[in-house]
């Protein structure tokens, strides 16, 4: 190698020492030096509005990862299977999770039309042909991580299996002690520090790309694991729905930093040498939770 | 060694791998097991309240690792210097800060009174004989972590240096480019994922104990960095104090687990192998920002 900065990145990975920042932009610097054909725009048939009273969160899906709970979220989209259901529980530094309030009364409950009741678990997948940007720090939870698609992610010790992780803002789907026994009609959002234990041991099926902060400020349940305990106090969610299936003129447009780019690259290093001058202490690490995944807006809907 | 479990840990640690969940208690059991004498009062001039007009927040102060800070802060709020005062940002999944909103003003701002202007920066501190109770996962930005009498905390690779982690409810000392510009007269709580890049760069001073909800329920701030853009929005800060300033009736009481007893060993491998039935996958790893410090109330003030 002959290099000392990557001498120093191995042996750091190893002891977890910091390496002195090698000269470089910050993410500043960066995004403004990004080019167009960087960039890819979320086709609309990934891209989940979730209206709540309190506001619109979009979500990028990944039917890379959970093709099955995407193609059954999808459905229920269409049915509006969602719309007049409510969040039920808000857990602090946990989740946020909606769904039918009545779905455990069986008199109740509302139909799931043509969506399917179970689902097989998808808590990983092959990692096949996937494309991976690594991330040469250590991880308390997986073998590896980095990025694929746009989603973090981790990796196991063989190279075989990859799975995505509950960072902040990932969308996962609500199950019972089965591990088949999840339809994507009950779904969570991560709100506070990832809770890393759940990765592939719940179904994740996208993340959160824009309006966290409706999710994220809604008033914690006073049951037990956050459930609201009044019927009163629950969030109505006003609709739910896949952009591609909204008229072209209502359809919001969203693009991010394709994290197979160089500059998704550069906002890697940038994030692990934190180069503004506020910083004391060269940092030298990063985990994949705190790189953030730059998504611009390419309308104003 | 002869014990497999013991030599899955080691290599585990190398390469992060999941180990066997030893036989034991769930969290649930441990706690229900715990004996008096492993829970500590937290001493009143420990016990900071902060009042916000939505609602109130106990924080545990750590002189042992801020005494410069914790001793300012003690005279800031023996002086009822925040009373009056505002949450002045917001950034989502980063920190709530609150203080003077007129800081920069030097026309308006409030005085410190007997309180120092500046402070050394209290970044980390000597290891010395301090206890400490390690984690044998890696961690992606410190070569050891741990706990350190009721506090997460990291450890170099000399293990020489010590220093508060920047996980979820950590209380930090705002300063601006100068390492030693704070003086706990602007304080942030992190309302989201641990910002670890921050560790060693800014002087924590504390965690809140109870009442997260009120600072992470705040409204975002729509300017940069999460700034309110508009005064209104600023949310009142009622009063701080600590409780040893409050006549003894008035003080709230609480306990935490004490990070260097028995039960809190059982409770880290409790979190590190989940064996609450529903989980599918061993986990068989722990990161110290997801093992929570348990407190209880010792009176309902």
């Amino acid at each position: 190698m002959g290099n000392p900065r990557w001498a120093c990145l191995i042996l750091g990975w190893i002891a977890a020492l910091p390496c002195p920042a090698a000269p470089g932009p910050t993410t500043e610097q960066v995004l403004a030096a990004s080019t167009a054909d960087e960039w890819v725009e979320i086709p609309p048939e990934h891209l989940l509005l979730v209206e709540l009273a309190s506001g619109r969160a979009l979500v990028e899906l990944a039917p890379q990862f959970a093709p099955e709970h995407v193609a059954n979220l999808r459905r229920l989209a269409r049915q509006h299977y969602f719309d007049g259901l409510a969040v039920v529980r808000v857990q602090d530094n946990y989740v946020v999770q909606w769904g039918d309030p009545d779905a455990a009364d069986p008199a109740r409950r509302r139909s799931l039309g043509k969506a399917r009741e179970r689902l097989p678990a998808e808590f990983d997948r092959a990692v096949d042909g996937l494309p991976f940007e690594a991330l040469l720090d250590p991880d308390p939870y997986a073998a590896q991580t980095g990025f694929t698609l746009g989603f973090p992610v981790g990796r196991d010790a063989e190279h075989t299996r990859t799975w995505l992780l509950h960072c902040y803002g990932a969308l996962g789907a609500g199950r019972d002690a089965p591990a088949d026994s999840s339809n994507a009609a009950e779904l969570y959002v991560v709100i506070g520090h990832a809770p890393r234990h759940l990765d592939r041991n719940v179904t994740l099926l996208g993340r959160v790309i824009e309006g966290m902060e409706h999710l994220a400020t809604l008033p914690r349940g006073e049951g037990p694991m956050g459930f609201y305990r009044e019927r009163s106090r629950q969030v109505p969610v006003l609709r739910v729905r896949i952009a591609a299936d909204l008229p072209e003129a209502e359809r919001p447009r969203r693009a991010r930093l394709d994290t197979h780019s160089r500059s998704f690259r550069l906002l890697i290093e940038a994030r692990r040498h934190r180069r503004e001058p506020w910083f004391a202490h060269p940092v030298g690490h990063v985990e994949a939770c705190n790189v953030p995944i730059p998504v611009r807006a390419l309308d104003t809907r």
